[in-house]
């Protein structure tokens, strides 16, 4: 597979994605890569060139940049030009580390919809305590969503678990604010019957409170909701763990006590770094589109590009198409 | 102040409220509390009666009971007996750690709806970090909301930040999945423009990571995304003590470290139980209805009642039934 990487996008960027690339190919010979942006900045940081391809160019968006306008405006822009490889049939999949929006932009205007998708959607698979994590969609590409658009959700998250993560017939729930059926607002009421009725094998509503449980392997919501739950997560693990260690600094007793467990607790704050699992997947696109995180580091980007490589070995993209269509 | 109490309301129920209601007129005179329910049940735990009267029923609401069917049938259960005391004056607020949804309903049809308030509100006042807290609402009054409601949210919420928490000029906050102007779904987008407009000390989208670092006085949401935010914060702080627990426990070494951090620990917990910040408040009725945790001990009963003492002794109500119908 061929697979296009904007070598300039992410924080630490080319170093990280180039090194990230070069272990992807490693470990998978069958991977060829083509790296996309500054040559000469590709280049420190290249020691490995086999499999590697680089295509040469200045422009870049950046993370303040507005997203849509800098796709359209910044035609050769390092992620503009590797939407288009892709568009071109010159790489099977992409990925990308820079800036979220503008990505879902050259998703939507240059690698283009999958016919009879509505809307696409960001999902990144996120953690469950027991390590098995679960696919969780729309994470913010469309804030106002339809129940028709939960059930696409539904289904296109389905097909990835099941062919690109392995999970036999995986369970599909309904983000609510209750278990019951009949909870939630307008939204989830109506998405619930929808899924009811399909194929799908629905589980019903699951609560915020226990995705990190693993509620179910595949958990559904609308962009808006999705990316606040997100958020709420990263943001509570982040306050409570910058609280153990300003605890764990606060006295020499405390001090002594961090050391004793420091191994442990590091083990836990990686069990919630959901950047093992690889990036988020933008769903519903003619070709697998992949966003790291921004802050990815080489292992995260070989993750991305494995994830990535998956995606189009499986054929997500025709499968949903089938099943769309086949409607 | 007379106070209407529901003594068989919460998993602890009567015992911790008999003792709270107790610490209540013993700490502020100026109280009295009507405690309602089983006579002998609260009798066994009322060491000193000075200042609380009993008024027995036979009947109670039950976590289980579907709420508005429960407070309509059971007309002399102990939370209707509560809430029907307050409309006729017998009460100036009351307080229940009993079923939520029953209390919302005893709200709505018994103490009743401010007039031109649409939405009533459930709003906790939840902590932040470094223990100023502030008021969130609409937590699951209402699943769905309009711009209008979100409005009235804020102009609610700001009087209770300054009258009863004794914030001078309370900021408001939109929670939104961004910070600049233009972002979120077509609620936020149009909530924003009604409160930019307003006499309100409005600051611009605050988004849910912030919400523990104090991002403002007031938050306001509609009340599925309220509930969803909540739900995550208690359940993502629950799963990383729950593991932070499991790792103090796994060896010898994690055990001594453990306890030489325990203190520590337990007041990082602390921190984060919002119990000591009261009930939350449903605003918009005519009186005060307070809704104590439902897990409510003593202390949280105690601060439930206060919370409702101040709430009426400052008028709440009348304030914000003069500003919805001054404009």
């Amino acid at each position: 597979m061929k697979i296009a990487v904007d070598a300039m996008g992410g924080d630490h960027a080319p170093k990280e994605v180039v090194l990230g690339a070069m272990k992807a190919v490693k470990e998978n010979p069958s991977i060829q890569v083509t790296l996309y942006g500054d040559q000469e900045a590709i280049k420190a940081h290249l020691t490995n060139g086999q499999n590697i391809e680089i295509i040469h160019t200045n422009e870049k968006i950046l993370s303040t940049d507005e997203p849509v306008r800098a796709v359209r405006r910044k035609k050769s822009a390092s992620m503009v030009l590797m939407a288009q490889a892709v568009k071109d049939g010159q790489a099977q999949a992409c990925v990308s580390a820079g800036n979220t929006g503008a990505l879902m932009a050259a998703g939507l205007f240059v690698v283009g919809r999958i016919s009879g998708i509505e809307r696409p959607a960001l999902s990144p698979t996120l953690p469950t305590m027991d390590g098995k994590g679960f696919v969780m969609l729309d994470l913010g590409a469309n804030s106002d969503a339809k129940p028709e658009h939960l059930l696409q959700y539904a289904l296109m998250g389905s097909i990835y678990a099941e062919k690109v993560r392995g999970i036999p017939n995986p369970t599909v729930g309904l983000l609510n604010i209750g278990t019951e059926e009949g909870k939630g607002n307008e939204l989830t009421k109506a998405s619930f019957q929808l899924l009811k009725d399909s194929q799908l094998n629905f589980i019903g509503n699951v609560e915020s409170r226990d995705l990190l449980d693993g509620a179910a392997d595949v958990v559904v919501t609308d962009g808006f909701t999705g990316n606040m739950v997100l958020k709420t997560l990263e943001g509570t693990a982040q306050a409570i763990f910058g609280m153990l260690k300003e605890t764990f600094s606060s006295s020499f007793k405390s001090k002594l006590a961090a050391g004793l467990v420091q191994n442990d607790l590091r083990a836990l704050k990686s069990k919630m770094d959901y950047t093992e699992y690889g990036g988020a997947a933008l769903f519903g696109l003619n070709a697998p589109v992949i966003k790291a995180h921004g802050s990815s580091n080489e292992h995260a980007i070989y993750n991305a590009i494995k994830q990535a490589n998956s995606m189009a070995e499986e054929n997500v993209g025709q499968l949903i198409s089938a099943a769309i269509n086949s409607k």
